[in-house]
């Protein structure tokens, strides 16, 4: 049956081009945050697109997004596609929106082939996948997983100290955050297409990448909180300067996954926020978020000891005072291989060379795979560039991925 | 005449209490910056002072504030006072104020004493002489002195991209810049109240400082711009990440400075901004603001030379590129003998045990001592805290530096 779901390339392009517009900042960069009017905005556009298919949608609590094609068999456990269309400060066009709207067309296509398949198909738009706004990642999946207490979520603030609860009901999601959590029998199967967000495809010339695994992943907000005062008056050997001990953790991590790059580990700081923050006032604590990943757990666990047992040495030494805060510490995923069998099938009878890689970005796939098999299809990106506004994905790999995505979900909706 | 000007210490603690309300930040803390509604609403309540007292005022086009106490022989020089209202982010109700609300005091009290002294007093509240908004200190006196090029001064835009221009206009001034410059004559003298923001007074226990040099400042503004990237999927080793230089950089300055730490210099990175500013994204560019000050000029020169040149170093192995603009570069200031003179006549005829001091704060009798003799009155402050909301001078000392002020201005009007 793969191979044979023409999917519209003209209609899906535009919606990408078209979704791209709601954005925070000016084009070519796409900021797209959790519950914002331009995230709601974003979300109206997606159900008018379902209702313009005919294909009904339902909500949860949270905001996650499921879209449905009735199959033959509409009591059995369903096929699901999804990923989530927000986006980080600054960020691209393609990361996730490819999966929501390349789900919601291989749906359409499936439809207008002729084809009922046997299980029903769902696509999700997954909420929150980004941690931009309450800085835990995968949110929606989270919830949908059960893991991750409730009680812990319901704690989350985000920067300007308004509630996750707050939120989401000031964005209309009122249910119990609990009716969240999916019956283990909800899905048969989970599929993501997704960009690669890496340079491997590209440089290897292939258009579909079969995704094998998923590294471990780690979050940890750190606060570090010193003495403040005036910059000229408080001599150097009587500061307890948070920025200082920041900028020594900073490097610590950079060499904690320097020394293990071999084992796909890396380590960032990607965000640093110091106070008082005035030019002539010393810094009296620094809020900073380290992000800490490797292919292995063991690998990952390593580095968070060491990082951590580093940062330990060089506050005592400093005296400031330290909270570490572990915002996710996630398993590695590894793919269902009769999805991947399914995923090569379908590559090779449309035609599309494809090459096994592992997935150094975290997705919703990795907690879809706690309860249902699970595995992901990636395309080419320019030069492996995502999280910025140079971002690329050529239209031909959108519709290979999507091609191969339709057929893929055909196939395992019949088994 | 020293020591027989009587003060009315309840109005002054009164007055500085009711200023500390106009604040951005709840009590004890005290935000106000540069031409805000809480600047703006701080300055007329100013303006209610000097109207009650009967005392006429005038305003320049950036709203430096001169309230006047005509001397017998007006068409003289005058003798000036005064400081500062503007407070950093999170700083306490002290700084500055002091020397504003005790500046207008001694005018209030000279009067009410029957005193006409032979030179006009004159009390000026300047501008902004916290860097908070526009990134240079010392704004007004800087201006009044014509010390910053007109048109660099133009070009000042704050972290919102607001033009000096604009945000003056809007607060209603709306003169020509150059019309700040003031004539090389207009003051015979300025002598300037403080807090001290540092230790020594009170561990010496002695009410009155005497400031013989204020330390050279130097305020740099770099920009760091690496590559950004997803943090999962951009391996360590083709990393050009900004905030990871941006640490070297801090942790380069401290050492700088601990070196140098016995001839008073500090080193100091107060504001560290990160872009995009994302957990899971690489840093692609940092903003930051660096100060440098020593006793002597040529430690100071040497400091910043050292920092330069192994930021240029770290970069190029890092493949960053930098933006190095000197946002301020102030001479050291000594302070004139005769107004010394008069500060130790007027401490001893009240019974102050006075000690001399360096200022390790820059301050705005910096710019008024380019064209006119100036000195400082310390007064002590609480384990030398400043710039925090800790910060705190008991009424006592307050009383004691505007007693020893009135009566140092009443002594130079005669002269």
């Amino acid at each position: 049956m793969s191979g044979n779901i023409p999917i519209n390339a003209e209609r899906l392009l535009g919606e990408i081009e078209h979704i791209s517009q709601f954005s925070d900042v000016p084009a070519p960069a796409v900021t797209r945050i959790l519950y914002t009017p331009t995230d709601m905005a974003a979300r109206r556009y997606l159900k008018q697109l379902a209702d313009a298919a005919g294909l009904p949608w339902r909500e949860d609590a949270l905001g996650n997004w499921f879209v449905r094609l009735q199959g033959t068999e509409p009591d059995l456990p369903a096929v699901a596609t999804g990923s989530h269309i927000d986006a980080i400060p600054h960020a691209g066009r393609y990361d996730g929106v490819v999966g929501v709207l390349g789900g919601l067309e291989a749906l359409r296509a499936v439809r207008e082939t002729g084809i009922t398949p046997r299980r029903s198909l769902e696509l999700i738009m997954f909420t929150a996948e980004e941690p931009t706004r309450f800085g835990v990642g995968c949110l929606g999946s989270r919830g949908m997983a059960g893991l991750m207490a409730w009680d812990a979520m319901r704690a989350l603030q985000d920067a300007n100290g308004v509630s996750l609860e707050q939120a989401r009901a000031d964005a209309g999601y009122k249910g119990k955050l609990e009716s969240v959590a999916l019956s283990p029998d909800a899905y048969a199967y989970f599929v993501e297409l997704h960009i690669e967000q890496g340079p491997f495809l590209e440089a290897a010339d292939r258009e579909i990448g079969i995704v094998t695994d998923i590294v471990a992943s780690t979050t940890v907000r750190v606060t570090l909180t010193g003495e403040g005062g005036h910059a000229g008056t408080v001599p150097m050997p009587e500061r307890n300067d948070a920025l200082a001990a920041a900028a020594e953790l900073v490097l610590l991590a950079e060499k904690a996954a320097n020394f293990r790059s071999r084992g796909l580990a890396v380590a960032t700081v990607g965000m640093l926020d110091v106070h008082p923050g005035a030019s002539n006032s010393i810094p009296s604590r620094v809020n900073l978020t380290l992000d800490v990943r490797a292919r292995e757990m063991r690998v990952r666990d390593a580095m968070l000891e060491e990082i951590h047992t580093g940062l330990k040495a060089l506050i005592r030494s400093r005296q400031v005072q330290h909270e570490w805060q572990v915002l996710n510490h996630d398993p590695a995923c590894q793919s269902d291989p009769r999805i991947l069998a399914a995923i090569v099938r379908s590559a090779e009878a449309l035609g599309y060379a494809h090459l096994s890689l592992v997935s150094r970005a975290y997705h919703d796939t990795v907690f879809m795979a706690r309860h249902f098999p699970a595995a992901m299809i990636f395309i080419p990106c320019y030069e492996g560039y995502s999280h910025r506004p140079e971002e690329f994905t050529a239209p031909e790999h959108i519709v290979a991925g999507t091609e191969t995505l339709a057929a893929t979900l055909v196939e395992l909706a019949a088994l």
